[in-house]
């Protein structure tokens, strides 16, 4: 910090700099490029009816206890006695004891104030970033949910990819890194390949974090979709993990909350890196660039962790898992071979013919109205394989599975 | 960005390094030693009636429009044919559209597509800065919001202050800059001093910002409480702003969404620098680290900006308003000098005799059980004065008042 309090004269003739970094980025984005492909084609074909398992958004309703919570959270605001103003940047301490109760539930242990609400995963794992200095390596497995590349490259970081393929069933382990590891994402159940780390898998990259000073940045965004129970649904079911790892979860997928918009990052107490504290340095952030989540959804989100609102969470994700058993049944009798589906609600195929991930996109598009997600937009490991989703009702699930046979 | 797609030793004994520029942000944010001395003070003293005329936090509940169509997008959420997953990252083209109409209604012509939504003027005021290279310099007011400090502190940036004092009233102009200024930080009406730049002074920092190749983030968070119609309300009603400016606005003042979490940020396609679109880093920025905003939460915000919404909000306003008149005209008769009051919520006041900005706080406190903030809290500048705040009922204010002129 400097202080401008002395004379000196004004250096002219420069303009702000901008982030070069910025310039290193792909000009579009994943589904932003798909949403405009799908446009033109139902522009070009308006009587077609294109049925999407692209993007991994939900699409069934809130459950209705958390709509009641909501409708009352909204009147509360609108009467004196009961208006809420700021809240607490780490979230209600209603919210974090349900959220803690939630992980009580599968055999977590946290404090309350280990948990820090946020407004989705997408923003938390970009935003936690800035909490490590910008010479660390950073190690991504490739392919993976896009967001982790992009908020790396934007702040000029070294990445340091490891390959997901059809040998590990796409899930790659430590033996793949050949550099000092800093930062290690770890994305189970997998975006986009829907493959889950076993208990022994997860315990080797705990080890392995550990023995080398690393941290691990946890993404369980997908965690109730698994339904084997020998499979860990956290990162804090593996020993030693509160002192390697920070997680990152929401109740996107869970609760049909992608357009609501409620997470929560997990950073436990024995998380220290140079002595500091990470959940102290998360919760200054967040003081400084951050104002909380709205109350109204901070009620919703209590509503959903209570026994009556998991068992409505339990009813859509019934739904989509059994759309994902469809498709996964579909690829078993064409002989594609896939992994996910089991535990996730994502079908990773490999594009049948040695069609590359866009070629395939396109011919699904254009001959069976369907849109899927490239497996290249996933990273460079994700060519020439490609992402169907769960995400739609039964029947166009069913629809869109008879088309493909049709043309494959 | 770097692969490791080939042979490498893995280098050991290092961790993970931190981002050590947090080492350098002061230990205690000014809010919360306020509210850890405000509840001591009420843990000693149980049967004293606490007045908190010090966090910018409003009082008064939701317009009932805003509640109506908060709860109608609730009820949405609960129905599959009307459920909404994620929404456009920039916000929805209903609220953009509702944001626009406002700025219209003061002379201020924008695109749908220059208004970007966001939860909240912290957040997006602190992110904005990755869009810029490191190696700019920051020309910040003292005193004022401390969280564009720390914001700048946390990513090591080069900090300038500019200083407010009595002779200038709390707005320094652009003679007082020594550096080369690279990103201006400019809040009118400001916080805390309640002072309002007025369109010449405005268009001095525009024409300055021009001539530089500046940028100006200007925080317009309080700008509903100018009543005076020859002060601007915008930065882009000054000439030339869409080439140098960054408007951030909010709902959380105007309409009391402190609690509900909706702001937005105004870029101009005229923005450039160095041949890029501000405007385009800054979708970027959020498509990758953030994923929209509730859109409840968006319904909500485009019902207060309807005629019926407005108007519920003004008479929100009113109130505050009539308290911080009520507030100036104390100041005055004890011959206490102060700014604001008149276009803004806040009052500015020299602690009387000599006194300290922290002193005067703790003898406030202890004497008269009335909160306010201590002006050193906001900046070196600061220190010497205090902030008292006219988000409260006329009730509590009028007896802060008694109780002030009683021990003074």
């Amino acid at each position: 910090m400097c202080d401008n309090r002395r004379d000196e004269k004004i250096i002219g003739g420069f303009i702000v700099k901008i982030n070069k970094h910025f310039l290193d980025l792909q000009d579009s984005y994943l589904f932003s490029t798909i949403a405009k492909k799908a446009a033109a084609h139902v522009e070009a074909n308006p009587d077609a009816q294109v049925l999407r398992l692209g993007i991994g958004d939900v699409t069934r309703p809130l459950p209705q206890v958390a709509v009641d919570a909501m409708k009352a959270a909204v009147d509360e605001m609108g009467v004196a006695a009961t208006f809420r103003g700021y809240g607490p940047e780490q979230g209600y301490p209603f919210l974090r004891e349900a959220i803690k109760a939630y992980y009580a539930a599968k055999g977590v242990d946290l404090a309350a104030d280990e948990i820090y609400v946020g407004d989705g995963a997408k923003s938390d794992i970009g935003n936690i970033l800035e909490l490590f200095d910008k010479d660390n390596n950073i190690i991504i497995p490739d392919p993976v949910y896009p967001a982790y590349l992009d908020a790396n490259i934007m702040a000029g970081r070294k990445v340091f990819y490891i390959n997901g393929d059809e040998g590990n069933g796409f899930l790659p382990m430590p033996d793949a890194i050949a550099v000092k590891p800093d930062i290690i994402y770890i994305c189970s159940p997998n975006n986009p390949t829907g493959s889950v780390y076993n208990r022994g898998q997860l315990k080797v990259w705990v080890d392995f974090a550990l023995e080398h000073g690393a941290i691990i940045l946890f993404d369980s965004a997908y965690e109730c979709f698994i339904s084997d129970k020998t499979l860990p649904t956290s990162i804090f079911e593996i020993e030693g993990a509160d002192k390697c790892a920070v997680e990152i979860g929401t109740l996107s997928k869970m609760a049909g909350f992608t357009g609501v918009r409620c997470g929560f990052t997990i950073i436990s107490h024995n998380l220290q890196f140079d002595g500091q504290s990470i959940g102290k340095m998360w919760m200054r952030r967040q003081a400084t660039k951050f104002n909380g989540i709205s109350y109204i959804v901070q009620k919703g989100a209590e509503a959903v962790l209570t026994p009556e609102g998991l068992a409505g969470c339990g009813e859509n994700i019934a739904v989509y898992m059994d759309n994902a058993k469809t498709i996964a049944k579909t690829m078993a009798e064409l002989g594609i071979w896939h992994v996910g589906g089991d535990n996730a609600p994502y079908i990773w195929l490999k594009c049948p013919n040695g069609l590359s991930s866009w070629d395939f996109f396109d011919k699904l598009l254009a001959e069976a109205h369907v849109v899927g997600t490239p497996g290249a937009g996933f990273g460079v490991k994700g060519e020439g394989y490609f992402r169907l989703s769960a995400f739609n009702s039964k029947e166009n699930v069913a629809e869109a599975m008879r088309r493909l046979k049709n043309i494959l």
